[in-house]
């Protein structure tokens, strides 16, 4: 079945025993593409050890420094969350996540946190969607393999049984998530030119809620490429 | 809502490492009733760290030497399989089996056997259903406190009212049609003066897609008020 891949991106992991488990977890649902951006302990004996049989996936992670090489290609992004809203983007639960990640025409990737703190905003600003696992309100801890596991586990329920055709494949390809970034790069230089911040000093927040609306459109490669020319129109001018 | 109960029963775990976990898993969950049947270590050092917060839920469980013991009371017994197939009961996916234990009119008991072997002939032979979580037909090796992560997770996510596709709550009052129509209006105008139309003669096919990208997106008041903000600050600094 034509489907989209999912890469699961780890951030700033902690514990290298979670970056094993998640590999065991990974493997058991048929998933292999696993980034590590900037693992605090990696590789670590622990890591392997709690890996058993999934060592290859181990094997063939991807380490990098920065998370934008690990998004690079990806066509849609999504960020998990322990909290029921956010600001940054649409917090779906897992089923419903997983329904709209099937349906992009590239890769797909799946963001976590750090254990203790989750994603940072600038990692939640890359997020199309996030998902939040319905927890206990009194106890919300879900161990950071067992949120790979549960996740994995609703990727491969959905491939079960044949899925109702429900999005229309667009023609178009999607923006990538290293082309929107590149893309919002360049709008914030055009915004500080036009000496649009309030603050120019804090562009975050409505830097934000561009991102916010832009990722909620989820551009193809055509109106990015519409977009980016429209920005190099207005810097070109004001040189 | 009121609902079965669901019990957990783990028969003859090897590692007090996933009792631990276990009860983690369900304590994320919201579930609390925890039967350890014949553990090989327990109480174990290694149980209590991997309960991180959930060591109430290892305090209140209960340890039998029989099966027997743990069972009592329960009107429905639901035993984990990695087998598609069994003599012995129907096996269902995890969403069937959940939603079969949620229509019983006492407390369920889902039995997870010793890691390596799975369940014995006998303790199958005590269980209405069998439950087979899906996974990869060549690494089929879930850790047991997955498992039960797995299992529990679709018990709680069948309790959750469902999401309203998009989760966005929507506070801020969308843009209107006629706003739409000016913004677009103005989006024009800029792009003339940038000579930003290849057919100055003819804009409308680009314009289509520029309202199509922003119609998709469906601006709330506030992200409409900020794209006049940027248009009016490219017009002012054309003139």
């Amino acid at each position: 079945m034509a489907c989209a891949d999912l890469r699961i991106v780890l951030h700033q992991t902690s514990h290298p025993g979670n970056i094993g488990a998640a590999a065991r977890a990974m493997k058991t649902m048929g998933l292999a593409d696993l980034w590590l951006v900037a693992p605090q302990h990696y590789p670590d004996p622990e890591a392997t050890a709690r890996a058993s049989g999934a060592t290859d996936v181990l094997d063939s992670a991807r380490c990098s420094a920065s998370l934008d090489e690990a998004l690079a290609g990806c066509v849609l992004v999504i960020g998990t969350t322990a909290r029921e809203r956010h600001r940054s983007a649409p917090v779906l639960d897992p089923r419903t996540a997983v329904a709209q990640a099937r349906t992009a025409a590239g890769p797909v990737a799946l963001l976590f946190g750090p254990e203790r703190i989750g994603l940072t905003n600038a990692a939640l600003d890359r997020c199309h969607y996030l998902v939040r696992i319905p927890t206990n309100p009194a106890y919300g801890s879900l161990n950071l393999a067992a949120a790979v596991q549960v996740l994995a586990y609703e990727w491969r329920m959905a491939e079960q049984p044949a899925l109702p055709s429900g999005g229309r494949p667009p023609k178009i390809p999607p923006a990538t998530a290293d082309e929107m970034a590149r893309f919002y790069g360049q709008l914030e230089q055009v915004l500080r030119q036009l000496d649009f911040f309030i603050d120019a000093d804090n562009p975050t927040p409505l830097m934000r809620r561009l991102k916010r609306l832009f990722n909620r459109a989820a551009l193809d490669r055509e109106e990015y490429n519409i977009l980016c020319g429209i920005l190099g129109a207005i810097a070109v001018r004001k040189e």
